[in-house]
């Protein structure tokens, strides 16, 4: 049983690279991820935003250490994140957030999260922080800005056995228009949606 | 001749060093590092902050993927930290801070800083975050809040080359009282001198 995180099984199938070609910011040839380094580095040039994305986390077991050339690690692992991929900070506001994809129409995988990213946006919310998860329907050519509040209450009703049904996200989140710069202009929705309505209660 | 303020001298008296030797966190068997982390582990805990430590950068270059065993990385290197090593919000406020120790007595090397993290906290300070540093004097048993400012302004002059006296850190920054708890209560300083009063110029 191979056992490795989510985020790096999905890069080594074949079937993501293909799906990666049909979505929108692909047309650009970018994949979900490269689309939303993109906009960050996007808000970072234009002094925008500071956001970045953590690197993933590797448990190092064995650095061999050659004369003459840097340190080379041997032997290491992938470990969960404990936290969320990005953060940072947007006019003052701390951003925290998750990126997920999926090539289903109907519903997004909750497997797809885990209990203690769940917690983390908990407590990113008891501190007043903005938190959220990017959601990427690559087959319909769709992504949302889902707030973290109404994903942890499905999480806690659904205890992560189940899929999110996009009807949900649709209802709950905001769709993140396309079309335009950056890739995926997500702050243009925590502008709109999350601090300049009423949807952000904290 | 040294010379700072009234307020700083007082605390680099004999007898507050002497205490200090019965409480430093040293003498709980921790490194400065750890102290971090048990700090950052004690807010968490009691719902006062949410910071956590980045992990380490590291470029993956080859993965092996073992039948019934997780996936190994067998070949990856160290890259530079483009950012800060501590992020996370407080009261709302985003945090970010970079952590390094000497055992150096009058001065801290600014090589201990690259070019890439002093960018970053003038980012984060444009965008009305929290950026400082915590400095350790192993030697001195003393630890000290710069904020990023003047650690900016600093290496602007200096360009990075030299070491940065520890009067200016004394004149500039804040020294971190230690003896309680967290081990490294450093969130104090951020609420009394940068949030609380009048040094917090952004």
């Amino acid at each position: 049983m191979v056992n490795y995180p989510h985020q790096v099984s999905r890069k080594v199938t074949g079937t993501s690279i293909r799906s990666k070609k049909e979505v929108n910011f692909a047309n650009r040839g970018m994949s979900f991820e490269t689309a939303i380094n993109d906009s960050n580095n996007y808000y970072l040039a234009h002094g925008k935003a500071v956001i970045h994305k953590k690197p993933t986390p590797v448990q190092i077991v064995k650095v061999d250490y050659p004369k003459r050339s840097r340190a080379k690690i041997v032997e290491a692992y992938f470990r969960h994140a404990s936290t969320t991929d990005y953060s940072g900070v947007y006019k003052g506001y701390y951003i925290d957030f998750e990126a997920k994809e999926t090539r289903q129409k109907t519903a997004m995988p909750m497997k797809n999260f885990h209990a203690h990213q769940i917690e983390h946006m908990a407590q990113v919310l008891q501190q007043r922080g903005i938190s959220f998860v990017l959601l990427h329907f690559s087959t319909l050519k769709e992504t949302y800005l889902l707030p973290a509040q109404p994903l942890i209450d499905f999480y806690q009703i659904d205890k992560g056995s189940k899929s999110m049904p996009i009807d949900y996200i649709r209802q709950y989140g905001f769709e993140i228009k396309m079309g335009g710069y950056p890739s995926l202009p997500y702050l243009d929705v925590v502008e709109e949606k999350l601090l300049g309505g009423d949807n952000f209660e904290q």
